[in-house]
């Protein structure tokens, strides 16, 4: 640059929304670090350099102050100001050098498993995505009364660190509802609140698994949670679900898995239950094998035909099974609360790490859900999205069996959020979902859900975003793009 | 129990809350899988039961149907239910045999650095607890208002999953305000939005750090992030901290270590700020060392004489510094929001990882302090904080000088939530906090925060939590337990 020190200009904007001193500040700063203005070098007095810059002599004295806080310069006010010695930045490499740290094992196989640029799909104008949930039922009079409640200046509970375990009304409530509507055996203190399911699966993997250790999952099943175990150096065995869900007699006899996950309410993404006497064999497995079973109750609210079933935790007798549950899908997604309830020996285990990673959730959403549950608006909730998820699920079963009659297989239990289609095997996956989206509907590939190679031709579709009226023209126009047989 | 199936007995209770044929079918669950009502056994009529139990025949035909849907039960409604082949659960060894399971070598670590039950505390009078806010500053008015902003039916915000790098509009705010505030340099892409510090060292420490990698820290320092370093599998490289912080001159020249986790702004918890000189050579010695430096900034808002310094990301030039802030110090902790500024390659990295073990963070808060921050009420805010706890801060200092004079050293520099008081070497510890507790003021122990040893007898004293008043009855009370050397 080989700026000349004696016509120093500090290039200031008065129309800039950052203030004149600050301007002024970060300009002298930026020539002291790039040696424009050496070491040594004696400052105009602020009198003389704010008539140059035509300012208020104050906004200069400011700047000097800040340089001087910081040890960019040295000396007092009427007595001249110097940069100070030692402290350039050593001139970069090359401009635009900037380090690209490596990243541990842990961090290639993240990488490895990023998905991909969702480029383009906001467009799609009947969009069957996943995990939506249909804002106009939630009742935001209530929720908002809810929250307001614990908004007053004289409330100590905003002002500390919550419990790493949860917010112990919420607790308490989550235990009842689980008793009541799950089949669920536990103390409150079992129950902690997690900020979902990933965390929870992370954190498990972490406390029971050493590097090269197997766990028995379902296929197709939870791509998140196979990646998450994945990453941690899990060893996946993936069983091929049928109907009656996870083939428990199908276990390999030599398999050593410290973990089983599935879903045994409402096979993900599938459909299906797992039949009472596999629930039984995998338990007494379970047992003899020291293994430990981890139950994703992630929609098991969500019935449409008479009451869920019971959690196959309520059949463990002796510590083996993990049990989790989810707000996102009941409640609103960007909630970001969960739990789960653990066998006694891991509640300090698992505590300890969730408070070592994540202090806990946010206090006043855990306790305004507390009092939704406690005070009865979330049964009621309940009655009403099993009501409108109902319809919509039945809209999507009509218009499948009206437009594509025997073309496609799926698991007709009235349950969930979404129906995963299997295509007819000569089908291409990624050409129907490509096509359809040319048509304005957003259909997703079952590919990553599945383990199995080749997986079967399929796709995902999510229903709980969209009225009746949008499945069925989605349904229409998702007709004209699957080949008839 | 060789329980006689024809004296079926249900025990129902009318006075409970849980419905009767829940009741019913919870019992006749248990009997069955206990064995006590063995396979193909004839269960009896729904007229008899009902009868018997003196409750409405359709509570027992609901149970029965519930019985059926799960699969304990077969046959249909008149032509006899029986109880399903092969589902008894074998007995348990012992009746108390609860599954302990094994856990890795990371859940090892983790429990052996759980922290202790922390039973009494609460009885004291005088708390100088650390990360407190004092809640009557907080303005609940302008924040109830933001939230119901976003709280109405018609917003399509709450339906979906966030964005796991955070909400826009609030990394936007938060590139602006570091921008404006901190002299840090970042484009608003490079903002990721997190529930505090220990998430993002957690996700920082697995991405970066091979097993026996090491990490340079400051002793005193702040211990939750040792523990994550060392449960993450580093070795710790510990510097005692000086007046002018961490002391670079004195990393050994071995030192091969991946990071460097420092506060720069306001040493934690001893007090004192990073010099300039240090800075500009600890930042070359990333640059040759392919190391990054972490800057935990996590209280630098809260200066009490004049501006706050700026930023060590902002002297850095080639991306070998991420810098962490939050908000639990300036709003309230039960928020649970902070943000991490990274170089870019660290970008999609840190987001992939974060979106697998935590999919974001709720977007209801995100939206409301994004316009808590544009609309400037933070900084307002921060005005009244400031005064606030530069008032506190004055009082703790005045109480000090007044009671224990010459008796303790501290950090004069006024800033922060906490003041670290060292003892005279003779004193111990222990007895301190022990006898403070004994006359109801609470201190809290040194030792944890230090990792030389022997440490350095200290307490430290969070103010944020108490009035002045309160600050100086404590000190008072405090004096007579120290003592006079």
């Amino acid at each position: 640059m080989n700026h000349n020190p004696q016509s120093l200009s500090l290039n200031l904007n008065k129309k800039e929304q950052t203030p004149l001193y600050r301007q002024a500040y970060q300009e002298l700063r930026r020539m002291i670090l790039h040696g424009e203005l050496p070491p040594g070098f004696r400052l105009p007095s602020t009198r003389l350099l704010a008539h140059r810059e035509r300012v208020s002599r104050n906004t200069i004295i400011q700047a000097y102050d800040q340089l001087q806080a910081e040890g960019f310069v040295t000396g007092r006010l009427g007595a001249g100001t110097y940069v100070a010695e030692g402290i350039a930045i050593p001139p970069a490499d090359s401009p635009s050098s900037t380090f690209d740290p490596a990243l541990s094992a842990w961090g290639r196989r993240v990488l490895g498993h990023a998905p991909g640029s969702r480029h383009g799909r906001s467009r799609l104008e009947i969009d069957f995505g996943f995990g939506r949930s249909f804002s106009h039922i939630f009742p935001y009079d209530v929720w908002r009364r809810l929250l307001a409640r614990y908004l007053s200046t004289d409330d100590i509970m905003l002002s500390r660190y919550g419990s790493v375990a949860g917010f112990n009304p919420l607790r308490q409530a989550v235990a009842g509802y689980l008793a009541r509507q799950r089949g669920v055996r536990c103390a409150p203190e079992q129950v902690v609140i997690i900020s979902g399911a990933q965390q929870a699966l992370d954190i498990l993997a972490r406390l029971l698994l050493a590097p090269g250790d197997e766990v028995l999952v379902e296929t197709p099943g939870y791509k998140d949670a196979f990646t998450l175990f994945e990453v941690n150096g899990a060893a996946l065995v993936p069983l091929s679900v049928d109907d009656d869900g996870f083939p428990v007699e199908k276990i390999p006899p030599e398999c050593r898995a410290r973990l089983v996950f599935i879903t045994p309410s409402h096979q993900f993404p599938r459909g299906g239950t797992l039949s009472l006497p596999r629930r039984l064999t995998l338990l007494e497995w379970a047992k003899t094998r020291d293994s430990l079973i981890i139950e994703d109750d992630y929609d098991s609210e969500l019935r449409y035909d008479g009451h869920p079933l019971a959690a196959l935790q309520g059949l463990d007798e002796s510590g083996h099974v993990i049990y989790l549950g989810t707000f996102s899908k009941v409640l609103f997604p960007a909630l970001r609360l969960g739990y789960i309830v653990l066998p006694p020996p891991l509640l300090t285990p698992f505590i300890s790490a969730k408070g070592l990673v994540d202090r806990g959730a946010p206090t006043l959403t855990q306790a305004a859900v507390a009092d939704f549950l406690a005070e009865g608006h979330f049964e009621r909730h309940l009655r009403h999205l099993r009501k409108a998820y109902g319809e919509r699920h039945q809209a999507l079963v009509e218009a499948l069996e009206s437009y594509l009659p025997g073309r496609v297989h799926f698991s007709s239990v009235p349950a969930g959020l979404h129906v995963m289609l299997y295509l007819h095997p000569s089908c291409v996956e990624k050409e129907v979902v490509r096509q359809a989206a040319a048509s304005g509907v957003g259909v997703y590939p079952g590919v990553p859900f599945h383990l199995q190679q080749p997986a079967p031709p399929s796709i995902l579709l999510g229903f709980s975003g969209l009225s009746a009226e949008q499945i069925t023209e989605g349904i229409k126009r998702l007709a004209t793009v699957i080949p008839a047989i």
